[in-house]
């Protein structure tokens, strides 16, 4: 059984920290108490941080203004990555030119648009403009109409053989203390079931998103994944993830994960964090208030 | 390579018929010109006929009527098994009281109906009603906001240790010759991957909706399996079914297993039936005319 | 919560009881003690019980001898339900002529031996036979070398297009307090998931298990499914294929599932028991003793 | 329908080349006849070139050692990337010390032995050194007793919350032109699933293979994806990998793909290659001989 260990003693071993967002540094009921010292003292120890978060509803600019309003202006938009950032560098690299059909908000939309590629919501795909399909994306739960959408979306990809991106691999999300909402992950899974076409993911557990955070990182100056530590609050996507990626994990029990559960939930799953704490909120006695 | 055999030669060697309804007896235009001379043959003989259909929108009675609308009178609702059928024995045996939810139009819900149990859309159920939910109901894809009422399911089953039921195992059907809508299993299976738990699901490949259809046979005479012939027009239900029933299967070429694909897929998937066929249809050259 | 029900009392309200072999009656140590006393119980009261067992590596008469070995002379071969019957029936109904080719040990094969058909291990099968083969069977995981035919039932299953059973739905069975074996089920999937081909299972929670006890039950006189209750010690396979069949259950909690786990069980998995009691023993105090 | 493309031409638009190695450079037969002419043209024409192959049986200085026996001295261990490699990273980074069990040859695991970590087959675990076991790798199908090994890995993975590492993601090679073998991947998905635990898999098509042989190229210099292209005949490993990691792609038909079956199986998997040709070897014609 592995013990709680204290958030601050961590982060002094790590010269970068990647956080989840949901769950970690803010719930349902917004920005976690105390967060704010937690960023104030890496910044005062010249340390990196980076947010890593299966998120393609906003762009990174957008996701950044959501913390400033909260007054936690320690989170630029160049220190989030997010899936719809892949997405997004997906778009550009693999398809040249047509259309970019999608679910989700026109607000989600913005995000991916680029000379040279139009984008329409699955909504106005119809007989004169089917064959311009170049690829199909799922980016957010809201914004469309989930019965007439979710069935041209079967019909559209049983007729184009095109890619379809799913924007980020989430199932569920919390939305109050004790309800969830279907995520777009879980719109997508049962679409592929439905088709039988396999469908390309972005978000945590996957590497890539760890690796895209890595190359940010790397840019300014050479680091070892040694020195750097990931923390978020499910086993399955941020501490997975983590792990296999090569990074140290600090599994936070402030989100998805209830102190009552963890042992439990970790011997089950066998996804083993390195650490274990109570939050990433760094206590006023732990700096020597 | 397996061949083509003629329909009324096979039928000759059995004494009872299971259909399939769906890509054997109609399509989305209607019935299959011709099927009623099979019918007219079966009568003639003294041949035993059951349609054993994954349905559960509308009741047998008004599944015959859907028949007799369009010429065909020879299909009467005691000669129906639908997977709605085993929805309301298992609600009969093992749901005592309360209310059952479900998500289906007002119609599929009728027949699944009867006194001591409250039948309600998953739209009304609220706070003041959600502790006396005993069971929850996938009927049909129709009848409900699937935004509103798919996210509410989630949370009902969140909150309320039920048995679920998917009254319908298919994840699509034919709406046109080219178009397809996502059926209730295939809406069911996603909300199962979301919430984790595990649904009782009513529909063939299941051995039940044959065992259903078997039980009817016997009550009249008894009969061995091997005098029963199943004829479908899909490998993973109708003849992957009836063959692990133990019945003799006959794979039509009318719906969803074109005449070009049928080899390939059956060496593909390694579901064999005894039989294929170009149609349930007997040519008036087969009857002497 | 569900609270601890007393055995003795649910079975005064049934006229027949299914009882799940392994974790109910004996264990790895050999018998339950005091289990006589619940047969004796059911004897003197004129109930009817069958043993319903996903077991494939012996005939009902060895699975009946070895109880009587322990002292128990109340189960008797004919009481005895078997996932080894289902196979044994389906190769009656299915599998006319030719080579059946199996995985387990000779003795397993025994059973389902019968004049027209030939049986061979697969190691036996060769460039000269494979050509009759015509359905394969898993019945055990003893009795061949897993590397060598493993490897070779696949290369099998790739060149022939034929029926492929297995005979026991379980993928792991207990050996010790500690230890566990991977079952013939286990090894099945393994070996789908390699061809991508879809195997044939007989086993709980499928009601094809349930139904074949159930028509022994009413070949002596007619019974409603609401006066036959299971009993059983795991969730996933008695509880689930009982309650679907539309059986009243019982979960003990004298094999798989403990009495520390059984209602985070019940909730995570969504498998709900009519009942739950610490055992099918009956205590003498409860037989007025 | 794609056409087939003439594959000097592709590359010539290409600074570097990722290939996978079964079915495009060798089969097992040996060496593709005058693939040496690609790789001589390649080095011609100053682009680089790796080998990134789902393979953990040997070391990269082996993996090259074997191309050189049979003739082809382009290929060094610098530029080969496996999922072996993949494995060391992992065990460098997260298991400090203690003993690492493994399935495979001894062969197979001397590449992942260092200092201060103990390397043992898990035929070789028992009561009195399970306790220091931190890590299990699957490494290769061969070098121990399936029967005997495979359930003692499954019950060290019950008694211990430790990473599991799957070092080939593959459930299955090519042994001869009409067999195939079990590969680690599919033995390990049987005791994941038996276990129900997660395990962490290394081996296309995860992103991870792809980065680690970006970040190769990329230590000389600056490039961008959409620079490299990658060659293979998989399309759920090659292909969906190359194209999720932002790669343009190439399937050869020389191996997995056969061209009669090339169209149908894009259509149905929804995996599109940008490019087809018929195989990596660069004809005489094409080099004006």
């Amino acid at each position: 059984m592995q013990g709680i260990d204290n958030f601050k003693s961590i982060i002094d071993k790590y010269k970068v920290i990647f956080f989840d967002a949901f769950g970690v540094l803010k719930t349902y009921n917004g920005l976690l108490p105390g967060i704010e010292r937690t960023f104030a003292y890496l910044k005062e120890q010249g340390k990196e941080y980076y947010i890593v978060t299966n998120d393609a509803s906003r762009s990174p600019a957008q996701l950044a203004e959501s913390y400033h309003r909260e007054g936690l202006n320690f989170i630029s938009a160049d220190r989030i990555v997010s899936s719809g950032m892949l997405t997004k560098e997906y778009l550009d690299l693999k398809v040249r030119d047509g259309i970019v059909a999608y679910l989700g908000t026109r607000n989600s939309a913005h995000y991916i648009e680029r000379s040279g590629l139009i984008t329409l919501p699955v909504s106005e795909i119809n007989d004169s403009n089917i064959d311009k399909v170049n690829a199909l994306i799922f980016l957010d739960d809201e914004g469309f109409d989930w019965f007439a959408d979710l069935n041209k979306t079967v019909n559209l990809i049983r007729k184009r053989t095109i890619p379809v991106i799913v924007a980020n691999t989430d199932r569920a999300y919390p939305l109050t203390v004790s309800d969830v909402s279907i995520a777009i992950g879980g719109i997508a899974a049962m679409v592929e079931s439905v088709v039988g076409k396999q469908f390309i993911r972005f978000g945590k557990p996957d590497s890539q998103m760890f690796m895209f955070a890595y190359d940010l990182v790397r840019a300014s100056a050479p680091i070892s994944k040694s020195e750097i530590v990931m923390v978020g609050d499910t086993l399955n996507t941020d501490i997975l993830g983590g792990n296999k990626f090569g990074l140290d994990t600090v599994l936070v029990l402030s989100g998805n994960t209830l102190a009552k559960d963890v042992n439990t939930r970790i011997t089950a799953m066998g996804i083993v964090p390195t650490y274990i704490c109570n939050s990433a909120v760094i206590e006023g006695d732990d700096l020597g208030f």
